[in-house]
């Protein structure tokens, strides 16, 4: 089993599912950590780009991830004329899309505001499991 | 589909995967929001038993949770006879048993630190997927 | 120099500046500090009472804290229909009335959203020094 | 008054305290922020530049900042030879150099790690406030 990073899984063995559930559960830790991790962080235009780059980087760092992008949108923003027009990073200016590989399976999973259900979800837009050669 | 809490899901049809990649996928969301959102809270005897309840309280709002227990290991805890004499949460600390349930399956997981590792590990202890009867 | 929970300071030799001065550089650090630590918590009905708890306790185990209360504003929770109707902890429903003690003297401080500045301002509602006695 | 960054402060009417208390008051918020905010992300030696920049860059959003350094101690770091070969940013890897202005005053804090104390303290090396010319 080779993982997305070209690295053996020395946790392997403390698992007991298919490498696509892992791939999806890794997913969703990764999901969960940039939201509660960022959400409440101050923001104008003269931060966002950084922000962008240190979340994108804090989950290339975590197990498995194959690939994110992380994008705040920013009609959110305003124009800063006094001291307190800034906002916080809210979970509803995220959009993340993110691939996880675990062994053959790889989870491309997504984080959008979603009009429709009035909420930030996080999604699983498709997962793939490469066919086992002999 | 009938989801853990006996409501039907609205997003359903966000989603393209089966029903236990979908339940591992909802799994990790709540293990990373907990690490993420709680780590760095500060703790003592006063406080360890509300920030366990706070915890495991805000994971149950979370969608597709079946049940949640979640402990903070007190052997961390310091006395306090100074001021400065407390720590704050980290993720060594936290152990969390975690059943999500998703259409006919249920992935149960945990979060626990694991010596061999030294890392807090979120694992899938087991995903189980209900016969489906005609 | 008495603290607010009759501790000495065992840290009193690494600051410059009066007690007034330490007094509102403590509240600042706990309000910040409740901000930052718990905005973006799921919330609904069935857990702000636990999570009110939670924060108020959090902040007593920091040093010189003479008294917190911790109020969620209601009105932004909604009724739990789909597994998605619950929020996040935003600052805006923050109600925290603060009081540190160090020394001589007492800070009391507050968090509350102000609609004027369409912004949740921490703010210095007083600050009282006691006369010295020799 | 004119405040660090040459706006005025239109909540100026809200506080009730001195230039210096103020100045003290908005570092404590600014520090206490750092910590509770970033605390816990994933930190390796591929992320700890972005993340330095991402903190400093969140600080000055806030009000009355003059400047403000941000350290991780790389010491913390690991060698990343496993997927699990990371840490998480704690407070104790955490050097911070602030200056806040308000008004005439400004005060010079610092977030360091006191081994003393075992602890991350965040402290006022020292306020100055600027004579009145009449």
């Amino acid at each position: 089993m080779v993982a997305g990073d070209c690295m053996e899984d020395p946790a392997g063995s403390y698992f007991n599912c298919s490498d696509s559930e892992r791939a999806t559960f890794e997913a969703g830790i990764k999901l969960g950590s940039i939201y509660h991790q960022f959400v409440g962080t101050p923001l104008s235009h003269q931060n966002v780009d950084s922000l962008e780059r240190a979340i994108e980087e804090g989950v290339k760092v975590q197990p498995f991830v194959e690939d994110v992008r992380v994008r705040i949108d920013r009609r959110y923003l305003r124009e800063k004329r006094s001291p307190y027009k800034y906002v916080s990073l809210t979970a509803n200016m995220l959009e993340v899309d993110l691939r996880v590989r675990y062994g053959g399976s790889e989870a491309h999973c997504e984080m959008k505001f979603v009009k429709e259900l009035r909420y930030p979800l996080m999604r699983i837009r498709e997962v793939t499991t490469a066919e086992v050669q002999d």
